[in-house]
């Protein structure tokens, strides 16, 4: 039988990957665990991410989650290997797969990356892909958060910002690069505004949907016992998570608890 | 003599009312406290932001300050009151300050405010105004503090956004208005384009300004013997708050030391 799959983000952006999960392995259960009162990790240090990762990833662990998607790139690129060494379960992040997807289908062996400040600043990426050969041009790209929660993703100005932010990494060390990788759970919500930004001959990835696919070749496919159900669990304002949170799932939510993991 | 005075804010944005205070009361010593590590506070509820500030205003009482300055507007609008029951300092916030200044200098007694989403939420201004027998009407305008973030204080992205919002206020409920209150700690780094973007029969009013002469009046001015000393604690990331910080205090900062207050 399916796990259940605990789903860990600093906000509402890890509703993608979990909106990937849902497709890719709808037979299991979830619950998803959205850090509201602390994001966003973007701009936080390693050592703040890993302490709010970990206990985030404990609390998933006491409410039955049988395997960990760490579904925020920021506390994977800053936390993945700490959250391995505090957690009994097996714990898969968003970089890799990624990475994974990227290596895969370049041809030109070069890959720019965008992404939050934190997750550029730990070359989690970059290192990823060098491991797989792959010569990978980062760029923060602070705005295109907000500009998302803002309800921008079709918006002028967030054309006019992704066109900066892509005209500065394709000009500026992404020369011959034919992937750009989404490094951050935002941007599946702008992949058709960035289709049209970026240059025609470059491929996206989204490390949303790469992540549900090694999810559903790492677990165990079984008699369907649960049925996509999923619980979300909020550290703030439960009320902003269901209004903002069902543009990033594509479906409204559901049952969403407020939980004070401070007390 | 003059007091240490503490200086509360979520992140740098206070350091803008520091700078005020730095230019109007030269003579006394100054601990900024920056709960980095947490911000921003203008996504949080109530509640949170609440417990996160008092636990910042002990902080600083316990390191010596004899006033706290709440040089948050989202901490002032949701919390002033919970850290005025919770400490036993003379308490001033940015809200009072800069709700008194606009009435005094509105003769359509009509203003505009805008401000962060949950400082907007609150009424905090709509409220302090009206009881000044000002008509208000806010609004949030969540993308100009990451724009200030990103450094595009004076780039054309910025005054795009800064006229959707100001059309959207000036065409939609502020008719009439002749003040435009900016009611976020971020702003005033955008006032030179605020200035050109807002219509030229409005008069802008700083709430950091006003707080700092609020703070003039009510401390004894004494002889100088302390000199403006000042001395930074944050929550997170030293580097980075030494770094985005000089900005908004418009000269280097000297002494920041890293704080977990969770612990």
């Amino acid at each position: 039988m399916s796990p259940t799959i605990g789903v860990f983000d600093s906000g509402f952006g890890g509703l993608t990957v979990l909106r990937e999960l849902l497709k890719t392995v709808p037979e299991a259960d979830y619950l998803y665990f959205g850090d509201t009162a602390r994001l966003p990790y973007g701009s936080k240090s390693a050592h703040t991410v890993a302490k709010y990762a970990i206990s985030s990833a404990h609390f998933l662990e006491q409410r039955g989650a049988g395997l960990l998607v760490i579904a925020c790139n920021t506390a994977t690129a800053l936390a993945l290997e700490d959250i391995k060494a505090a957690s009994s379960l097996p714990v898969i992040g968003v970089v890799e797969p990624g990475a994974q997807r990227a290596a895969e289908i370049s041809r030109t062996k070069k890959a720019a990356v965008i992404a939050t400040e934190a997750t550029v600043a730990s070359h989690a990426y970059q290192k990823a892909l060098a491991r797989r050969g792959i010569t990978a041009t980062e760029k923060a790209c602070p705005l295109l958060v907000p500009l998302v929660e803002e309800g921008w993703a079709e918006h002028a100005v967030t054309e006019q910002v992704a066109h900066i932010y892509l005209d500065e990494i394709f000009g500026n060390g992404a020369q011959g690069a034919d992937v750009l990788l989404l490094g951050c759970t935002h941007y599946p919500l702008i992949r058709p505004l960035l289709r049209r930004v970026a240059p025609a001959e470059i491929q996206i990835v989204d490390s949303a949907e790469s992540t549900a696919q090694e999810v559903a070749k790492q677990i165990e496919r079984g008699s369907p016992g649960k049925n996509g159900q999923v619980h979300c669990f909020a550290t703030d304002s439960v009320e902003k998570f269901r209004r903002l949170g069902g543009r990033f799932l594509g479906r409204p939510l559901e049952t969403v608890e407020l939980i004070d993991i401070e007390a």
